[in-house]
């Protein structure tokens, strides 16, 4: 289990500590991310007579955005995971039915070979009878 | 495309038009999200006495951290999601590799079962033969 850590972050320019059990370095992404956020705004003509409450109102539904288009791509690629573990499941019943196809067609090679080893032992003895009757002649 | 649109959204009890090209639904869905982080914090004592923007801070920190889990949450899946990608190319040449030896097997049966019919043809000849060469006799 991590421990539990105070680690100083600065967020739009203001110190902060938080404490938890998140990583020094997990907790300093955060902030980095944060902050793009807040430089992204404060680039824009439009943002910089906001009132400080409008503008953190801003950064949390563009942030919320980012969440939920991302749990959107989650759901996609869960969705294409799960063709895939269907398309596996397909191709493992048709790989064992062709096994089994194989295994039989092996079989009935070797019982059709021994059926010729066989049909070649008549002939070599029906030749051999044949060759002494006419010997008898 | 969506048309570009004017909603109204309540956030942290305040009302605030958002302008831009997503749907109502989807903005609501984002107020509400936010909400639940303010409403989440609320509810805690520890966060009372706390100023507005520190709020608004903490309720930044906690989307971004739901945020970046699900992006981690992606890598994973989307890790997941390679494996089965190789594993169904691994299938489907082990599929091609046994369908082709069942087709090889299925030729080498017709060869065999040909092979069969031209020696008990022969055997027929055969026994006809001694039959008629023992009548000679």
């Amino acid at each position: 289990m991590n421990k539990y850590n105070d680690i100083e972050v600065i967020i739009n320019n203001k110190r902060y500590t938080l404490c938890g059990y998140e990583s020094e370095e997990y907790l300093q992404k955060i902030a980095t991310y944060i902050n793009s956020k807040h430089n992204e705004f404060k680039n824009k003509d439009a943002y910089k007579f906001l009132d400080a409450d409008l503008k953190n109102i801003m950064v949390q539904i563009n942030i919320a955005d980012d969440f939920h288009k991302t749990k959107e791509k989650v759901k996609e690629i869960e969705a294409d995971n799960e063709a895939k573990s269907n398309e596996i499941f397909d191709l493992k019943h048709e790989l064992v039915t062709t096994q089994t196809k194989l295994e039989m067609a092996h079989k009935d090679i070797e019982n059709l070979k021994a059926e010729i080893n066989e049909a070649q032992k008549k002939i070599v003895r029906l030749e051999t009878e044949l060759m002494e009757a006419r010997k008898l002649r």
